[in-house]
């Protein structure tokens, strides 16, 4: 009998939907990311949860791998998942609690209540002058997926101009004025007032935010990033920020997580540092799309039906 | 041959609206707020701008003092202002700014942002937990006034419930799910997950926002002042904060500003401050606002007609 692997916190509610799902069909076992075992891993054919990597490598009954996370970079490297084991992620969960931290942060840069909150912790009445409105800015939205979506919908009730850059530009989605491919991106970065990244981590995202693309970015503008710590080297960011080139970001992912106590990262007042936060399990809708999406693909699996949200091994990305 | 004081910054573009409005009917004088001299207040018929009170108490030409503020509050006293002379202020050019700026704050405390500034100047890498979203919020707009609703309307396309709380309500308006009269405060201070006030300082509104007032509110709520600070006292709200009657405020406005250095407001981790800037010129939209309704008043009042946002001195309000 197959065996099911829930490698994630549940309920008596979630756990009965997995048995309703199943039927007599397998045998589940509910265990917790933390707990579960490299044995369990190993006799598993579906599994829900980011069990450690080194648990899964020479798995061989593995079918389906149903991340939690909507990143799935971390088990992308050659040796990890076999040949016929099926990665997917949890795109869509993740829409509405990233898309709205990215957001605060947005109009926390925009109305300058970062350099507030630092004057405040100063005991310092200081005005820093005029600020902007989303009415008119323009905002580039980089990588629109589900998140960047979600993101660029609530910019837009705000009266923004809101600009796409996706690998694949398909028709212009609502809530967005223009969509471009990624060969634009130099083009569209010197228009914007904000540019939101979130990309997966890949071969073409890494470093993509060079040094020579934030001196094109406006001096006004703000950079925000939600996506993965690599898009961008920490000291070409820094290094930005300290001469101008832009006059203010937003991060709430980072090269190396936990971000170490002794970087500069933390005393840059331009810079406003959230430690990856704004998604894992923050907000229910995160948890309720991820028990949707598992317990649709584990359905799906046992009757032999195509699975949803399928991540290409090779770009990272849904199919 | 009367003489109107424009008492504050114009360029050349303004200057000559001014003028077309004048034609040859009256003299124009422009100074500014700071420069306008006791004597040019005396002599002015009309004047558009916040003169200090003290020089216009006795004056006898004054017919109207249009100010550029929404708030009135220094110009009610009895001495100041004579029997002919009409109060008009700003109210409709702030409720773009001071609206986004009570929305950025409100997007700020609701995704913690506030405690991970805080602890990123501690070079802290500290998980705050779960965050709410506006979508599943119930917003309690304290005075919807022009501000009141530019701001409702802002957190309803976020999906929040809006309760508006008016001295006087009439029809219920668009971005408002429910109007009460300022009677049942309290029974909807205890639904609220967000409460924005923006009130002016009146005998009424003076220290509302009692002890017995925060205990009602939920543990869970965040409150926002952007109307006049003494609409709460700081000691009442800084013993709220520190007994979990509310979870955190933020404050644009305070009893007395510059708030001294040696406030104990400033180092209070779940008080958001800024120094009275969510108006004060600080977007272009103030400024225009500022214009329309100057010059719209004086070519009323030099044909005679009703003005525009004139002030009951006794309510502190606009008729």
């Amino acid at each position: 009998m197959k065996k099911i692997l829930i490698a994630l916190e549940t309920g008596e509610q979630e756990q009965a939907a997995f048995r309703r799902a199943v039927g007599g069909e397998a045998e589940l076992i509910f265990t917790t990311t933390g707990a579960a075992t490299q044995e369990q891993v190993r006799e598993a054919s579906f599994i829900l949860g980011n069990v450690p990597p080194r648990f899964i490598a020479g798995s061989e009954k593995l079918e389906v791998l149903q991340l939690f996370s909507a990143g799935a970079d971390a088990y992308l490297p050659k040796g990890i998942l076999g040949e016929k084991t099926q990665l997917c992620n949890a795109t869509g969960a993740y829409s509405r609690a990233v898309g709205e931290h990215a957001f605060a942060m947005t109009m926390m840069l925009i109305k300058k209540l970062h350099l507030y909150r630092s004057a405040q912790m100063r005991n310092s009445w200081v005005d820093y002058g005029t600020i902007r409105s989303l009415g008119e800015s323009t905002v580039l939205v980089v990588g629109l997926g589900d998140i960047g979506l979600g993101y660029a919908r609530l910019v837009k009730a705000m009266g923004a101009r809101v600009i796409g850059v996706k690998r694949r530009p398909g028709p212009c989605p609502e809530g967005v004025d223009e969509l471009v491919p990624t060969e634009d991106l130099d083009r569209v970065l010197e228009e914007a007032d904000v540019i939101m990244s979130v990309l997966p981590s890949t071969e073409e995202t890494r470093y993509m935010y060079t040094a020579e693309r934030f001196h094109r970015m406006k001096n006004s503008a703000v950079f925000i990033n939600v996506g993965r710590g690599d898009a961008v080297s920490e000291e070409v960011l820094l290094s930005a920020l300290q001469h101008g080139e832009i006059a203010a970001a937003a991060l709430d992912v980072f090269e190396t997580e936990p971000l170490p106590a002794d970087s500069p990262l933390w005393q840059e007042e331009r810079l406003v540092i959230t430690p990856h936060v704004a998604g894992s399990f923050h907000h229910p809708s995160i948890y309720d799309g991820i028990m949707e999406i598992g317990l649709e693909n584990l359905r799906r699996y046992l009757r032999g039906e195509p699975l949803r949200n399928v991540v290409d091994p090779k770009t990272g990305y849904c199919r």
